[in-house]
Order: C-alpha cells, then structure tokens, then sequence
C-alpha cells in the first residue's frame, strides 16, 4: 500500500499522473490519497498531516510526500526506513514529525536512477519521476538499500514543532494547524492535559474544556483533545478560525483549573 | 465494497485515515468517495446525495455516512440492512431518503466495541473509531446482530424531504440541492410531471421545460427532469444558482401548460 | 485500468456514481482520477490535461473523458482506439491533443444500447449511463467494433491547439493553461527552445530561462520548460497568474539570446 500527501492540489493531473507511474510498474498497489490540498510549498502543514496518518495505516505502507520547493535544487531526495513502513520524499523536514515519535532504521539519498521512471527527471516535478516510482518499487518489495547511498540518519533536515513552554498557572502553546471545520489545533499534546482540570484562553476569550463539540450550544466555543491527540479549539457548529480570525502560530494558553 | 460520504473536505486527513483503518481491517475492500464536500454539518445535503446514489452500485455495498455534529452526545451510531447493502453511520436522519425509497430489513446500534478501532474511541472522530472499522467488518462478511443490540427499525431518527403539494394549475414545491454547476435540484419527483406538459416559475422568471441543457440558447434557464430523478432549473453553459442568487428551500411552482 | 477526467467537480455524487457503475459491471477494475476540477464546460482544458496524462498510464488504459456541454443533443458519443488504448467520451475535440500526438486506430459511435447501463439513458448524465458502462466493458475486453458503427477517423471533430508563430527573434505563443500554483503553461513546446538560449517576455515583464523554480529568488519570476513539456512561466514560492492577473490566451514571447 502506498499513500500520497501533496500540495498539488486536484485541479491538475499531477496526482493523476503519479498514480498512473505507479499503476505502470505494479498494478496491484493499493493506493490512498492522504490529502493534496497541503498549502502550496507549506512544509509545517505536511509534516502536521503526515504525523497523524500514518498509525493508522497496515505496516510496510509506503507514504509518499511531495511537499517540495526545493524540487531541482540541491536539496536531497530520499528514502526512510521507520517502525511503520517507508517514508519517500523530499529532504525537507516534511518527515520530522513522524520521525519525532518513531524510530528511524535506515535512510537512502535516491541516487540510484534504474528505480527512477527515467535516467533525466523533469527539474520540477520529482513526483513523477522520482517519487512514485521509488514508491512504487518500495511497496513491491525492493529493498530500500537498492534505491541509493545510504545516509546518516541524524543528517537528515529536521523541522522541529515549536514548543510548548509550561508556566505555573498552566501551559503557552501556538495554533499549529486549522481544519476543514475551521477548528484550531495546538501544539499542546492531550497527554499533558489529560489528568487535571483546565480552560484555554485565546486573546481575550475563555473557552471551558468540553469532551466534544455538543458540550457547548451551538455557536458557542469549548476546548477538547482532539483526535489528532492535541488540545484544539472548536465552535459546536460553526469555525472558530473564521470567527475568529485566526492565524497558524498564534498564542494559546491552557490554564489549569481547581 | 465500501462507499463514503462525508462532511470531512478534502484538505485534511480525515478521509485518508478512514481508508488505512478499513484496509488495516480488509486490504482487499474496493472504497469509492461518493463526496466529502457535504458542507459541514448539512444532514440534509448528505440525505440528498446519498438516496441519489445507492441505486447505481453493486448489492452488498456499505455505504459509510459521516455528517455528524452530534459525534460523542447521545445520538446512537447504527448499522441497518436494507435491500441494496448496508447503512453505517450517526442515527440522526441522513439515511431518511434512501429508506423512503426502500426497506430496511434490520437495524443495530453499535455498541459491541469488539468491532471497534478501539474500545475507547475519539469523542470526536467516530469515522475512523466506528463507522470505518464497523464497515470493514460488515463488508468482509461479518454479520451485523454481532455489531451490537437490534433496535426497532421505527425508532431510527426520521428527517423527511419537504413535501410538494399539488394545487388545480400545477405543483408547489421547493429547491432541495444546488449542485457544483449550479443547478437548482426541486424536491419534485420526475414521476410527478412526466406525463403532462409544464414550465417552472421562481420568483418572476419563468422557464421551458426541454429535455436537455442545449435545448434552450446558451445562458438562457431550462427546466427539465434531470438524471437523479426530480424537476431541475439551469441555464444552458451557465450557473442558474449564480444568476439568481437562489438559496436551498426557495419556492417553485411547476406549472401545466396545454 | 480506467482513468476518469469530468467537469463534474467533487462536491456531488456524479464521479462516485460513474465508478458505481463500472463496479457494478466489473468489481475488478483500477480507477484513477485524471481531475475533476475541470472548469465546468472547458473543454479546452480538458483536453490539455488528457494530452499530458494519457503516456503514463499502462498500455490498454481506457480514459473516460465527460466535459460535455451538448450532453443530449446531437453530439456524437465515440470510444476511440489508438496506441496507447482507448479514449470514450463525447465528440467534441476533447481528444485533439492526444490525436495531435499519437495515432487513432479505429473509432465507433457508441450506437449499440446492449453496452449501455439502460437503453434509455438520460438526457443530461451520459458519464453514468453511457461512457462508465462503455468504458467499464472496454477495459473488461470487449471489442471496440461491438460499440457501434464504425465512423471514419476523419470525422472525429477536431479542437486544435492555438498555433505558436516563429519570428526572427524568437516565438509567439499564448497561455494555454493555468495550474493549482498558477504556473503559465503557454503553447510553446519545449522541443522548440531546448537547443537556444531565451528568455519570455509577457507583457513589459521580462523573465529569465531557468532550469528550476528555485534558480531564481522567492518571489522572483522565471521561465522553464515544465514538466508537461511546454515552456512556462512561473513564481518561486508564488502565484504568477495571481500575480499577473493573466488569464488563458494571453500573448507572450519567447525572445532568443546569444
């Protein structure tokens, strides 16, 4: 099984085209489409989706992402080895976040251009060229040490989520990423949060903690963990992003409660 | 084969985790999106879509259904057998369409958590805890009383189409689905007016009953029984919804003409 | 293998039902979606996007394409054979690009109803009721011949592709297509610059040939000849048409360089 994440969005056949690479060397791969809509060129947004995906994919999945405004420059293309399967990509730190809560094995510079759809890839779309067919050869059973030099796990670029900082009075975190529904996810992980009472505060608003969206009235705001597994913030019915405007990187503070 | 309607978008990985926990379940179920740009919340557009989908696939096929704002209150998740297949989702109506047209033969509520992601599920995301790894299940042959208590099938949550009345000139009705070219879906059957002569008239505009779009000049509006079985208003290679800047639930009058 | 390209967009149930269709008839059929975010009656569009695609999907690929205004009317409904496989869909030049490209072997008109999903299918939904089923039994083996009347390949209407025109100090062309990054794809093939130097001239912007997005600053533009193969215009890390406020058919010239 192999899955795709990109900021390729579908208007194109970028997607399309990759598949049809894949379905071309292999035709018996399953592939799913983790999402394309990825901000053009926004790396902290991939990294972000691809760190809540892939548990709950078989193992062995290979997990495409081309999230790439490096593409034709020097950046490295690679391949990862972890716990869950194999991650296929660009050398941007697209992979740290799931690379924070698993293990590295092994690691490859894509150097080796028999895997590649051919010997002269375009300069702007790896994806084609480069990506899927490794994929594609991965999730066949080729072995990752075919695929090129191997490389040095901790040289791998990492892209670190911005850290929460803990204060007496509770926790100062960002909104990391907002969703389809326009709720606001922080960077502050459900496990620090889950044994003790607590509200978040956002500017000049409080929101009680809610164990789901219809603990409040329609239109009005509450605090959760998330699925995702991060203290978010949401309007029963309605987006809280587009009520209140909010950005990526903005504050949040969780203040503990009696 | 499993189906998949959802208010999930397409920006997030909502949709992608679904498919990795069905194929971790079953790797060989065939998923088709039926869509997943239901606006947020909107049972009644999901209702919509999905009675005018079901007919087209094969028998046995669950269609999974995930527009839920009620996810993690007392709404009862459910599973129902009815003629063409299965019915997996929130008890809160958006089966109402499809089981007006057709019977359902049984029905659970979902509480066996065997046939669950996990016996402690996400407050927030039943998709991927439930109704993902219970369609998996079901499509892999496992019986739906395993799933969890037979309920009567009178008690499931009823949210009935809006009814036209016929009056002595014709046929009052009402838009019930604008669709992405901006055609105006009525909630009057096709069956209704297909033995008689008719025009449509909305607000002070009153329009031709053809029998395709090109029938009518480009950017002139057409009538016609369209291809999910009810009275539609377009304009020929143009945005009826656009122009008119109509909303769900506007009146029309279908009206006999000799 | 079948691959999809429509107008449909993705907010309704029109794709997942054409894939309900095939299933229906053949359960073992790989589906890729080319796009469905085709601008609803661009043909154009559509056409480019299948020229593009078809060369990398396998040998026998069926590509169903349904961008179709005069759905109903006296348009014909081809299935065309050529050396990449087969193309179904509306009459209407939506194949011209491949045709310009590679060799039609046979065509039929799509007469015969036995191949039909009803012999009485709608007058506005043929994707449903004539190109999935047609498409579906195309890939499942049938011969093209059984389809209906064989028509001259002759016939098949023709949509060419605005012509670039050589000057002594370099090419005119125009934009033929805008993509998900608003990159300026212009009808000039790459073939034609690849041995010279050149820079593009749109408007009273001059842009440099580069080999890759990144060659230049962010935000800086740069020309290159794309992945699909044709001379474009693009942003590092933006939006040039946003940028530009260009849009499709817009002159520009490529200008030789010593």
């Amino acid at each position: 099984m192999i899955t795709l994440l990109t900021d390729f969005g579908l208007k194109d056949i970028y997607v399309g085209v990759m598949k049809g690479v894949i379905a071309t060397i292999n035709p018996n791969i399953n592939i799913v489409d983790l999402t394309h809509e990825i901000a053009p060129q926004d790396i902290a947004a991939g990294r972000f989706c691809l760190m809540n995906a892939y548990s709950y994919f078989p193992s062995k999945t290979v997990h495409i992402a081309v999230v790439d405004p490096g593409v034709g420059s020097h950046r490295r293309a690679v391949a990862i080895e972890f716990e869950g399967g194999f991650l296929v990509g660009p050398d941007n730190g697209i992979f740290s976040g799931i690379l924070s809560e698993t293990k590295a094995i092994s690691a490859v510079e894509l150097t080796n251009n028999k895997y590649w759809r051919t010997p002269a890839p375009s300069t702007t779309f790896h994806g084609r060229d480069i990506f899927a067919p490794v994929g594609a050869y991965l999730a066949g059973g080729v072995n990752i040490k075919e695929l090129g030099n191997v490389i040095d796990i901790q040289s791998l670029v990492k892209f670190p989520i911005a850290e929460f900082k803990k204060i007496e009075q509770g926790i100062i975190g960002c909104i990391q990423y907002i969703d389809h529904f326009g709720n606001l996810v922080t960077n502050i992980p459900a496990g620090v949060v889950e044994k003790r009472n607590w509200r978040v505060e956002l500017g000049n608003i409080s929101m009680v903690a809610g164990k789901t969206y219809s603990d409040v009235k329609a239109g009005e705001f509450v605090s959760l963990t998330g699925s995702h597994g991060w203290v978010e913030i949401a309007v029963n019915s309605g987006n809280a992003a587009a009520i209140l405007h909010i950005t990526i990187g903005e504050q949040v503070t969780v203040v503990w409660v009696k």
